[in-house]
């Protein structure tokens, strides 16, 4: 088993714990938080292989179902426990999200889509799992309206093509955009800085021809 | 036609009908409805193809959306004698589960994926339309909160692989996979069974770093 | 660029825009206006092309994402003097509709897939955009709701097959069809027609086998 393989499994681990607990608040079954807590940790990458034409990644080894089942056992055994926990998961789901959004771009480029397409992609794998998490339970994405997060994805990526651009060795850049990924999310966590929100009106859209 | 061509428009009436119902209890017009009946008729199929890389299998025939125009005429015409049917519609949306599953993972292991690949396909056919007409009528879904929906689609597929490398024959398999996900939702209704629920609290994930 | 490239951008701005202003009424950041204004543009394409088995339209340039960047702004700028817009955005955005509506048509048709299929793809473009804007701002989708709006697209997309196979001249199949799809719109709105909507009650489902 490689280095980035047992990072993969944290940012799986931590993506899907953070499903199986939001979903927990909603009074789910044991069951349908399995599934909320499985969508979160692969939704992302499955978007992103729908959209890259290629078979979604975890239908080809059976780790992530796994890593999220231990998810599940942990949550039900420990939960009392784990908002203790809260600053770790944070720092897996941070360097889970470098980590995801650098597997997003590497899977793009290698089909020879253009750099655009892989920031693209890399945001999408870092951040639609979250997404269809908050669809499932009923919220508005959360990732639309507290601190920074697809946008550290977008961040990461552009730092990525950077780099790549300029010749800095493979390994390099992606260590160099991971990093800047889980900076970002870091720093905007700690600092509670957040984009400007839009402020409209619903009944905007009136229309009288 | 074939004795299964039958069960697998019963299954998709059943469910179609059962779209239609949830979305008339939110003001939906007849097309929203007709699409949120197609919606949880067809969806898993749909889902469960694009997943394995193949042409949705209603885009080949279009039987499937003519049974959907049968069951939105039926609601429009009879929807108050339809409660006093509400068992009939139970056992045929059974039916159709117990079908659903085994034309998943039937269609899985036919694109060479491995066993545990067919048994999630299995339950996404049979769950995610279900799961994505609640999306729709914006409700949590149903399957995650009440009685045993997905889990009974896991358990037939469990059954469908135990028989298939036993050596039963390929049809007694079929037969024995979709009675094993009727009787499990028959039951499980019957007896009110579900899975224990997690408990949760909605600030549970701040982070403080 | 030709013409059609101006309507097809007109009409994606005016779904951003309309993405972007409906998302701005739950105080969403700027980001997750653009994924909301983003998928609403983009999005009826997007699954029309995962359907068909093709390359998402977008990923072929990157006009899409700066068009949407641009509305972004715009909104950003001038949110208060939009309101007097709201006629002119109807206009664009059913203008955008009926050239989305025949572009899916026709792409569907290339595919060599029978007119049934193009007609609910030529829906399918036109209004899976709108239904996913309204997931993402937790919204029960307004066109199950409100005035006739996918039911445009499939009358726009019958007058296309009824042409094609009276054989009326490409060009003027599009035009027709287009001109269908807006006609419709403006009339269910300047008159306030839709479609009868069904009435129903959430308890209708009990079981008691």
């Amino acid at each position: 088993m490689y280095f980035v393989d047992i990072i993969d499994y944290i940012g799986t681990f931590a993506f899907a714990i953070s499903g199986i607990r939001l979903a927990s608040a909603k009074k789910v079954d044991w069951f349908g938080a399995y599934i909320v807590g499985l969508t979160t940790a692969i939704g992302g990458g499955t978007i992103r292989d729908l959209l890259l034409g290629i078979t979604p990644f975890w239908m080809q080894q059976p780790s992530y179902l796994i890593v999220t089942a231990i998810a599940l056992v942990c949550v039900i055994l420990f939960s009392k426990h784990l908002v203790r926990l809260n600053n770790t998961f944070f720092i897996f789901d941070a360097v889970g999200l470098g980590l995801f959004v650098v597997v997003g771009i590497e899977k793009s480029l290698q089909q020879e889509f253009p750099f655009w397409v892989a920031i693209m992609m890399g945001m999408i794998t870092g951040s639609a799992g979250g997404i269809m998490r908050d669809i499932l339970i009923r919220e508005i994405p959360l990732i639309f309206r507290k601190d920074i997060y697809a946008m550290a994805c977008v961040i990461g990526g552009i730092v990525f093509i950077l780099c790549r651009q300029t010749g800095v060795s493979p390994v390099l850049t992606q260590i160099v955009a991971a990093s800047t990924v889980i900076l970002t999310r870091v720093i905007s966590v700690k600092y509670h800085l957040s984009l400007p929100s839009l402020k409209g009106n619903e009944d905007d859209e009136s229309v009288n021809i």
